[in-house]
C-alpha cells in the first residue's frame, strides 16, 4: 500500500524485553520520521504500558493479537498453530495493505516464515534474503543473505546480488553499488560450485555494478557496498564477527585493567577507545536486518535489541516505504530475468 | 619414514621473503627439536647465504631443486609442468622415504595439489583437510578445513572431524578433544544440507567426542577444540577474522593516537595492549596450517611468513612426526570406515 506517510505493523510483543523496550523505541522512530504505528499484541498489556511512555507526536493505534511467538517454538509450528502471534497479525495487515511493512524483534525464524508465506514473495524473485548492515572502517557494507536461505543455488546468489543493490542505493545513497561476491580468491575461478556459476550470471547481468569476488578480510574494508554469499555463510560470517570482537574487547579491557600504568588514565581512553571500538561492531546503528525479496517492507531485529536498535529499525522500514525500495528490486530483478531463467536451466 | 629423530624437506625457496628468512627459521626449529632439515632450493643461492646464519647446532643437507614456483601460476601448471620446483622435490622427498615431511610458505594452492598427487592420501581418506590453528581466549581451537576442498560432502566433513581429532589429541595435547560442527544454530537439524547429513554421521562416529553445532560466534570462545567446516566456510572465516582483527585494532590505534589525552601515555598503554590485543590474532604462534589426510606430514605456512613462523611450523612438522599423528589419524578413519561408505551411499 501507499499513502503519504509509511504506516508499519510493530510487533509489540517480540524480543527478549518485550513491549516496555519496543514500544518506546518504535514510538521515537514515529516521532522522527512521521510514520504511523500500528502496534501490534495483547491489547491490554499495550494499553497499561502506553500512559507511562511518552507518545506525545507520535501516530500510533493498537491492534491486538492474543498469541505471542515462543522462542523456542519452530517457525513451521508457529505459522500453523499460532494464528494469532503477534508476528502473523502484524504480517496480515501489511498482507491486506494496512500497512507497508512490519518491525519484529521476535523470533527471527518466525519473522522469515511469515514474511514468506503471509506477505509473500516478489513475482520473480526465488529466495528472500535477509541482509546485515555491517559497520566497516569506510562506509557501511550490505550482507547478505546472512540465514533466510541456506542452501542456494547460483541463480539465487544472482538474484541477492540484484536485490542487494536495490538496498545498498537507497539505504546507503550510493547510485551504483559496488556488488562483491565473497569467495576464496579475488580471481574469475575461485570458489565453490554455486559461487562460480554465480560470477558467471553476475558478469552478465544489466544494471548493476559487479565488482566480482572479494574475501573474507575485505568485508570490513569497505571496498564493495555490498558483499553476495549463501545464508549459510553469512550467518556464520556474521556471527563470527560479533563473537570475535567481543573477544578481543574482552581481552584488550582485561590488559588495560591490569596494565598498572595510570590505572584511570587507562580506564578513561579505555573508555574512549571502547566507545570508538564498540561503534564499529555496533549493530544497533542499523538495529536491524532487512528480509528483502518479500511484497512489503519487513526488518528483522535481533531479539537483544534495546530502544535505540528498535528506533533505528522502526526509521529503516520508513525509509524503504518512502524510497519505494521494493519498485527497484523489482525492475532489477524484471531486467535480469532472462539470465535468472538461465541460471535455473543449468 | 620413521627415524630416531625427524627429517623434514624444508622448501627454501618458498614465501615472499625466499631463504633468507626461510633458513633461519628452519634452522632455530631444527636446534630446538633435533630434527634433520633437507633444505631443498637453489644451491648456489642457499650455499651462499648459509655462511652468514648461525647453523650451529643444526643438523642439514642441501637438496638442489633448480625450479621455483611462481605465486601467479596454476597449481596445476605446477605440478604438470615444473617437476624441478623446490616444493615439488621436497614433497618426492617424503613419497621416496627420504624424509618424514615438508614445510612450505611457497604458493598454497601448489603445496596442496603436491601433497595430494605426490605425497599421496592415506587409505581410507576421502579428501585431505587443511587445519588453521585459532588462538582463543581460552585454549586454540583447529579450525578445518580452510580451503584445501571447498565443494563437500556430508562424509568429507565427517572425516575432517575424525582427523581433526588425531590433530588436536596431540597439537593441543588433549585426550579427546572435543569437536564441534559449525552450523548455523546449535540444536541438531540447523544448518545446510551437508551439515545436517554430516551431523548424523558425527553423532554415531566411535572414539571421537562429537559436542555438536557451534555457531560463528563460538569458534572464538575456546569451548571446543576442533572445528568442522567445509574449505569455503573456513576459509572466508579465516580471512574475515584476519580482517576484522586488523580494522579493530586500526580503529583503536587511531582513537587512541587522536584521544589528546595525555598521547604518550596513551601510546604506552596502546602498545601494551596491542602487545595482547596481537597475540589473539599472531598467526605466527602456530606458524602454519596443517595439511592432514595425507602420507607423511605438510605444514602449509602463510607466504608472508616471518622466521619465527617458520621456526614455529618446523617445529609442528617435527611434533607430528614424533607423535606419530597418522597413526592416530589412520585409527580413527579405519574405526569409521563403515559409517564413512554409509554416508557415501547417501
Amino acid at each position: 500500500m501507499s499513502s503519504n506517510s509509511p504506516i508499519l505493523a510493530i510487533d509489540a510483543m517480540g524480543g527478549d524485553h518485550g513491549p516496555s523496550v519496543i514500544l518506546p523505541g518504535a514510538l521515537e522512530a514515529a516521532r522522527q520520521t512521521g510514520a504511523r504505528l500500528l502496534l501490534v499484541g495483547e491489547k491490554n498489556l499495550l494499553e497499561e504500558l502506553l500512559p507511562g511512555l511518552d507518545t506525545q507526536g507520535a501516530d500510533f493505534e493498537i491492534v491486538h493479537a492474543s498469541e505471542v511467538a515462543g522462542m523456542d517454538e519452530k517457525p513451521s509450528d508457529i505459522l500453523r498453530r499460532k494464528k494469532d502471534a503477534s508476528i502473523q497479525v502484524a504480517c496480515r495487515l501489511v498482507r491486506d495493505g494496512r500497512a507497508d511493512g512490519v518491525v519484529s524483534a521476535g523470533h527471527s525464524g518466525a519473522s522469515v516464515a511469515c514474511g514468506m508465506f503471509i506477505m509473500g514473495r516478489v513475482a520473480g524473485v526465488e529466495r528472500p534474503a535477509l541482509a546485515s548492515i555491517l559497520p566497516t572502517e569506510k562506509a557501511p557494507v550490505v550482507l547478505l543473505d546472512v540465514g533466510a536461505t541456506v542452501d542456494c543455488k547460483p541463480y539465487h546468489l544472482f538474484q541477492f546480488g540484484l536485490m542487494g543493490h536495490a538496498l545498498a542505493r537507497d539505504l546507503l545513497g550510493r547510485e551504483t553499488p559496488r556488488i562483491g561476491l565473497v569467495s576464496i580468491g579475488e580471481e574469475e575461478g575461485k570458489g565453490n560450485c554455486q559461487v562460480k556459476e554465480a560470477y558467471d550470471l553476475l558478469k552478465m547481468a544489466t544494471q548493476i555494478h559487479f565488482a566480482g569476488n572479494i574475501e573474507g578480510r575485505d568485508l570490513f574494508t569497505g571496498n564493495v557496498d555490498v558483499a553476495v554469499c549463501d545464508g549459510f555463510v553469512g550467518n556464520v560470517a556474521l556471527k563470527l564477527s560479533e563473537g570475535l570482537s567481543m573477544s578481543l574487547s574482552r581481552v584488550l579491557k582485561r590488559e588495560l585493567l591490569s596494565s598498572g600504568v595510570l590505572p584511570k588514565i587507562g580506564t578513561l581512553l579505555a573508555k574512549s577507545a571502547f566507545k570508538r571500538f564498540a561503534k564499529v561492531v555496533d549493530y544497533a546503528e542499523y538495529g536491524g536486518a532487512p528480509l528483502i525479496g518479500l511484497q512489503g517492507v519487513s526488518i528483522v531485529c535481533h531479539g537483544a535489541s534495546n530502544s535505540k536498535a528498535i528506533t533505528s529499525a522502526t526509521r529503516m522500514a520508513a525509509l524503504f516505504v518512502e524510497k519505494e525500495t521494493n519498485k527497484r528490486l523489482v525492475e532489477a530483478i524484471c531486467a535480469n530475468e532472462e539470465l535468472t531463467r538461465y541460471g535455473r536451466s543449468c
